[in-house]
């Protein structure tokens, strides 16, 4: 609906005042223009208006919003309830098709594009923060986890005989169960422990290869962002192994976009070896809610196997909400929020180091986490173990969620594999800790109202007055 | 926020008129009681508002909503845009923990309460229009192809040997990349011909069974809504089957809920043999947007395996939105709705008939497929194959969608594996046909419209004059 | 922001398959184009988003919705609260002009044209329901009686040396007060009673234009839709006695555009005689919140001199209210309603009817009044006149309103003018009735619901047994 | 709907989780709880989802959203749109009761207390921003002339015999005719001109009182607010003519609330003098959209004069603005926006004062409006008469809305009144000028743009090359 070839009738409104209004709307338009033709995210936010009529008018492009539709098939995109289409801006069509999701619709053009567009925005941004190597990525309508098996499915179509999956330990149940939901056998690789920080294994790395034969191995598979004190893994040294012996890297890279090292890191690892797909979460990167990852490759070509692996067509609501932050946040809007996450990483760390120094514990440097922290809780150890399982509830009860207490001890068998100290990403642990982390979006204000919590929480314990447990810590786990 | 133990001064209102207003809102705090303590779904539909307002009090429940939060995990549920924000209802967590999809989330009491409570009322449901022994189910959201993976892989779990799936034919793509996506071995059971119309080759299954022999077998896998003149495959006999070899038995409801004759199937299949999942789509069977699949089982255990293979936690929208949809329609309303679904699928078949008979074609005699129905197109194939190829396109670029034109000599290759005469589920078509379904929500209007513009475009062909083809008969399916 | 001359590339979708979107996009923009060039009500009510788009799309043409304003006046439109924005569609400049309603803006081209072709919609919908003559017609944000003051106002410009007010009296008090408001002097002419049905008393009007002399009177004032047993006013009749006299008449018109009769008798009356507005409220004809009043003229310079007589720039959400709620209903959906107006009435009449006769009562014949009939009350005040007072309660009580129970007694002093038996119309009444009025959107439902609540209320009232009360019956009216 | 006394199952979610969610839900109940028994703005301001909740909680109360309600009167609140309902948020009833605007409805609790809730907040608002001797307050859902009309017409009833008022002359169309309007007879009291800058002329008062004698006058009203380089009037000194002569005085407070000064000055002159009314428009002091305006006195029982001269039931829109828009600011967001508004003034000023300096110009002084700010244009002037009249449409056409270009030898005829040199406050204007203002929601933004167009406009006049114009200067003001 425009005014264009529309004559106003002087009646309605003064020919000069209906002018003024219209000379004002071309900047909306021109950005439209510009954003569907460029595919490039812009570089400030679109005010909210804006970004809804951009959606409805794709969405008017899909059949099933025809004013005069004639539906005989078995999917027609029929909304019963209008609330659900007033929230889905009457889009029904999902996105991509039987078997492949990358594939357009002919039913659907207005799906079509919002999905291949806000796939290119998520592309323009990694570039401009600092992949510029990358050649293609995707939006799955499914969580971090399942996207890496959907990775996993489409390497083994092409490495059929291969089983292995080596694994840099990270005691995160969804980045294992990743493996075995996709009937693949995982391999350990345990880090390397320097201090008290956990370091990707290399040289373990290299001999499993070697113990197990490239050809039965499908891939190698690392993660970045992590609790501290284990540190992001060495894709840099994997990704030359990689490619030293021909082998697909897989990386878990589940909150990373948001951190300018691991990014960096990424392109470095690219420029000297292999990675075939880094995938991460919508979510934790985008602000969105939970439900979506992004996968992402050097090589556009390997995107299309993935891609025509997932069974059947998918959900559109997260390509919709990628689109709609996308747009809101502009690339400088990103931008702010990344070095706000930054910023705040200093604050939490320099004043997590003093509230350790003054009760006698010390901040694990693991100084390749710029996310995460962690820090000891030796001193009510030594008093009571048990006071230190309270310490997660008892935060958790005053507001704060988040924080993950460690203590040493844990077993848990996942899909019939023992991790002994689980949460620990190691085997051996002896001093408990608390980890806390700076992530996008976190406020000073959030982290000033941690410190004042925790500091009463701390206090309490030492007079062992709580009594009153809500929560379990095996519960906050 | 409620009126209990606020003192309204009469400044404000006089205590009779708030009196009056007050007794009103017992009926919906009563329904709201009701659903919660007894998880049922409501006889009638509700309010637009009062399913809003339902929905506002359990994200307020979740720690992302909690006005005094303070974050400091990697996972916040923080959402950057306000209309995103807006369209989840506040909504951010998603459902599930990493790894199992039906597991609570400490920090997010509103969106465990909202997902277990939709499957709930699913469970109701599918229990009320005819599957009394159902005895659970849970909403996944994902495809029905990729949940058939789900299903298949924890049936791997189960049956670490086992490689084959022995599946009745059917040429829905992502209905054998499902077998495919997982790793597994399709064997295809091709369907036996009677007339013209397609049935399930009981003795072929046998004899596989046996020559594959039963350990090797991972299940057995039928379909029963599907297109004309293929039939819903016997599942009372495939049941039977199952249970003699002890095998599983994954039953592909696409859109079968819809259907009283496919429903009331399930129920006796069950009965007298072995079903262990049936898998249905929620956007098909519950009028919401593409996204969501619904798995059910007659043993409530074997949901449990399903659930926990998923890895990570999963999105939450498709929960809200059939959620929404079904406080919306309530018992009664979708009740109606499937009863005029039936009205109308008589109505189309009588008309179809009609129309068939008058143009020296038949519609082809499918009676165990209660929702397609196929006419011959031999009189336009004899006169001009091209034609025929045109027909789809010129229906589609008149408004009509979901109608399917299936020609001879079709070949398709799908992950190594080839049919001919792709789209007819059989080797050896001779006669094309044109596909049409009478789907949940299709209206007496659009069927009119249909014959009325089938009619037409049957008459051009016969001139001859359709020239400009916007879509090709390849896109549309 | 639309599509054309944007270039969308290939990738983003295939080309057909916008093509096809695209093209049904165009019936919107030629009803769009329709309705802006002709500025006639559609025959077809529009759909949601067609209607939130075009709304979007006007108020896009205010200043303040200006992507690059730079405000540095006193009034400019901003909004603090973004849910008050998003309700008024980012609306903020109001309507008219200090000192006339109907002048343009030049910063808000947007809200002129919205409320400039609401004023057309309304005008079309006038003539098409009856009143073909009618020459213009203009939205004022203010309820009927403030806008019959106006009237008042604009005509005492015209006839300044004017003061009585001769008003056919109707015992609503906003109707009263809106003589005194403007500080005109009112002069009661006591309905004719025939039967117990009251009727305009035209030669008392006759008379007292002579008694008080014309010069010495502004207009004549009459009503047309009111509570039975009085009639609507005759006004075809004081017409021609405006005409003959040479005064103005003004004809409160408050709900008659729902009334056939009353529709046809403003066209009639026009044609034979004089009336210089007819004022009608847009909550009870147009189903709006209350807020807003319809003047209307047979002659359209008269409507300038009552839009320059409000002092000021006023609220645009009653015209925003309107225009959205005549595109939803379009013309047939408006006549529709009114259809089924008066078919309700006929069954309500018919079912009172049966109700009062098994019961010794009676429908008062009020045959000119085709929207609210009176039952006596006879049986039970002969029992105890305290009962009658209780049943107004009794109803509303039980979720009845709208119903008036008038007993003799009540005098009531308005502005220091004395009405006897006030709320009967008459000075005399002796037999006390309840009324009920078959509005627009009244349903069937609700008129058999209260039928079985009366009939219940009148068991009990014959039992003498209700005590408690909750509402007096002098709170209710 | 709440969770008291609903036994939520720990099959759908543990107890333990729950009880913490429903624990995040206290501090909104408590401050729902004080807000309606205290009736107190907030301190700080509410969630948007907090204020949507208690707004659907108030028009539950309503009858017209019962869900069994039967309605068989004339005005049952019926909203026929959806979109139109949604945006009243199911409020439909209006406010006040035919012929008074502070008057219950029975049918609409939640209306009323809505309605009268936000009369409170408003009064506590102005009570802490300066007034805190105002007794009451009430929003009238008309513009500020209107209200002013309604004040004046509510005075008449006190003084039946008066007709004459006395009204400082501020060049503003609608507050003159908001006396007109009335049929009242204005008497202009001309402004005392000292340097450039314009005062209330209190000896012209005086005598004026003395020749037309007290008893033939109505009341004095005065101006706060206005364009530079008239001064706000001296309410302080008319306050105690007012007392000194037992007159009525209504102040026109228009935008006046933002200023602090202008807001003590109220204080004060009420401590030494008499101000019956003083009315200030919402949409300019509140940010809301134009449509309401706010009555308030030092003397509550006057409010209820003018309450009841309103005759009619009126629009709620207006008060639901005002309540969303104080819960949304809180006390301390309005204090901000005051707060910023003010420097900003200073700014404008400084900045404004640097300009004509560097352009041989002058800001003229009038130290009593610290709104808005006046600037010769002698330079221009002197060059080519014509320049000047081009500058206001030149910066509207560039996107600054406000300023106004004043020119000598405009007359105005108002209501059979002529005005010489209107839009100056006098009638010998020589030299022209332009005004800026710095209200409430201004940014340092806007400002910054207007001199960066102001210096371009300026440039370009010297140059005289500017030929189209869009807007003449006429309809601009």
């Amino acid at each position: 609906m425009n005014f264009d070839q529309v004559n106003v009738p002087r009646k309605l409104v003064p020919a000069n005042y209906l002018q003024l209004g219209l000379e004002a709307q071309r900047s909306k338009q021109r950005s439209f223009k510009e954003l569907v033709e460029k595919r490039k995210l812009p570089e400030n936010g679109w005010a909210d208006e804006q970004i809804e009529e951009l959606v409805y008018q794709l969405s008017a492009l899909d059949s099933n919003n025809f004013p005069h539709k004639v539906g005989l098939g078995e999917r027609e995109a029929r909304i019963a309830c209008r609330l659900v289409a007033r929230r889905h801006y009457n889009f029904g069509h999902g996105i991509g098709r039987s078997g492949d999701l990358l594939e357009a619709q002919p039913k659907a053009a207005g799906s079509t594009l919002l999905a291949r567009l806000t796939n290119a925005l998520i592309l323009d941004l990694m570039r401009a923060i600092g992949v510029p190597s990358c050649a293609g990525c995707f939006l799955v309508p499914m969580c971090t986890g399942m996207t890496i098996t959907l990775c996993l499915q489409s390497l083994r179509k092409r490495r059929p005989g291969a089983k292995y999956v080596l694994w840099s330990r990270i005691d995160q149940k969804s980045c294992f169960k990743a493996i075995t939901a996709a009937g693949l056998e995982p391999v350990v690789i345990p880090c390397q422990i320097q201090g008290e920080s956990l370091h990707t294994n290399i040289s373990s790395f290299r001999d499993t290869i070697k113990a197990l034969g490239v050809e039965n191995i499908l891939c190698l598979y690392t993660t970045t962002s992590c609790f501290a004190p284990r540190n992001s893994d060495d894709i840099y040294e994997v990704s030359k192994l990689s490619q030293e012996w021909d082998l697909p890297h897989l990386v878990n890279n589940a909150y990373g976009l948001q951190s300018v090292d691991i990014v960096r890191q990424l392109e470095r690892a690219h420029r000297v070896g292999r990675i075939d797909y880094f995938v991460q979460s919508s979510d934790k990167n985008l602000l969105v809610p939970v439900g979506g990852a992004i996968v992402a490759s050097f090589n556009e070509s390997l995107l299309h196997d993935v891609a025509s692996t997932y069974a059947g067509r998918a959900s559109g609501s997260q390509s919709l909400d990628v689109f709609m932050t996308l747009l809101s946040l502009g690339l400088n809007g990103y931008q702010s929020l990344i070095k706000q996450r930054n910023d705040n990483f200093i604050y939490l760390r320099e004043n997590l180091k003093k509230f350790a120094q003054s009760r006698g514990e010390v901040v694990i440097d693991s100084r390749s986490n710029s996310i995460s922290l962690a820090i000891t809780l030796g001193t009510i150890a030594a008093d009571r173990m048990e006071s230190i399982t309270q310490l997660g509830s008892m935060l958790h009860q005053r507001g704060v969620s988040g924080t993950r207490v460690v203590v040493p001890g844990q077993i848990k068998t996942i899909d019939g594999h023992e991790f002994l100290d689980f949460g620990s990403h190691r085997s051996d642990l002896k001093v408990p800790y608390l980890t806390v982390a700076s992530a996008l979006g976190v406020t000073r204000i959030e982290i000033d109202k941690f410190f004042d919590i925790f500091g009463k929480c701390w206090h309490q314990l030492g007079q062992k007055k709580e009594s009153k447990t809500i929560l379990t810590d095996k519960e906050l786990h």
